[in-house]
């Protein structure tokens, strides 16, 4: 069963060696991880080095082939640059909750959504809420994110995971990815596969 | 034809209203607007008020019934609490991406997504990078946003439409928006519908 190991965690300076580590631990339980710098693209980050196609544009349509080619994905939703997930990494959950993939996913920073936001209590037709700094409600569910986040996770597969405390680095802890592999690989034991 | 109306658009103060404006520009073009607030549920945005499945999971499901109804989105992509877009409209861009809908998208801020975050250029691996301040590389390919946002569109619909100068009200102007219908509805008249 192969697994689209999806975060930012590609932005990490030891993103090829976050990228080995989370490949053995689907290993040790049976799966085969795919992560978004295998079989990356040589040269220059810098754009269309070769005259083809954009070097992010390669980078968009390999990500798209390997989740095509994936069974499940494990989206690592850690907020990163603000108060919600990575956006790519929320692209491809929905990408891949959108074609019937197993959607596995953690953040390694615990407290809700609301708790990361500047947000302010207002009253607004005749109810109290929260808004931020341009006057926008925030939502205020109690949930670790953005609600389509959320229940995409409790609908397509596996409610998200989160420690019970802050690890010490909140980029390079696996122990609560490894919680997302163990849950997928004890659904492909008892799952019925065709 | 329909279209899904994604955007952050629902936590605005008057956000029927703009659901409204839109919805009428889409009908100017001869299309129906779902704006994810038609419908809405009643009662008070807290936590399970009836008792059935918590509010957060109510809108949820609305909002993915709308996109499988819909035949494409114009997702309101203008950067939200931070550099990106917002994380539901992205998460539902993935969603209409993967199922094969027409995609299009705005910003109504004009610039790169480097030039938004708070980053310092550093040596790595030979080559110049820029990082932000966890020391994680920004991507720097001069793109409005994240790579998988902006390529979803170039491959799944028509390229993200931004202003040449920045609108008074980045959340209330539908000049770009209108932009997005018209080509949308373009595209229908021009395509060969079954």
């Amino acid at each position: 069963m192969k697994v689209y190991l999806a975060g930012p965690d590609v932005f990490l300076s030891d993103a090829a060696d976050i990228g080995r580590r989370k490949k053995e631990i689907c290993a040790r339980h049976g799966l085969v991880g795919l992560f978004p710098l295998d079989d990356a693209i040589g040269g220059d980050a810098g754009p269309n080095p070769d005259g083809g196609a954009p070097m992010s544009l390669q980078i968009f349509l390999r990500c798209i082939a390997m989740m095509k080619t994936a069974d499940a994905v494990i989206a690592n939703l850690t907020p990163f640059r603000g108060a919600s997930a990575d956006a790519g990494t929320v692209y491809e959950l929905g990408f891949m909750a959108a074609r019937g993939k197993v959607c596995a996913g953690y953040t390694n920073v615990p407290g809700s959504y609301i708790g990361r936001v500047d947000a302010a209590a207002k009253a607004r037709d005749g109810r109290q809420i929260r808004v931020d700094r341009d006057g926008n409600e925030v939502e205020d569910f109690g949930l670790a994110d953005n609600l389509m986040i959320v229940h995409a996770l409790d609908t397509f597969g596996h409610p998200i995971l989160t420690p019970e405390t802050a690890p010490a680095d909140r980029w390079r802890d696996l122990a609560v990815f490894e919680k997302c592999v163990r849950w997928i690989a004890g659904r492909r034991i008892v799952g019925s596969t065709p």
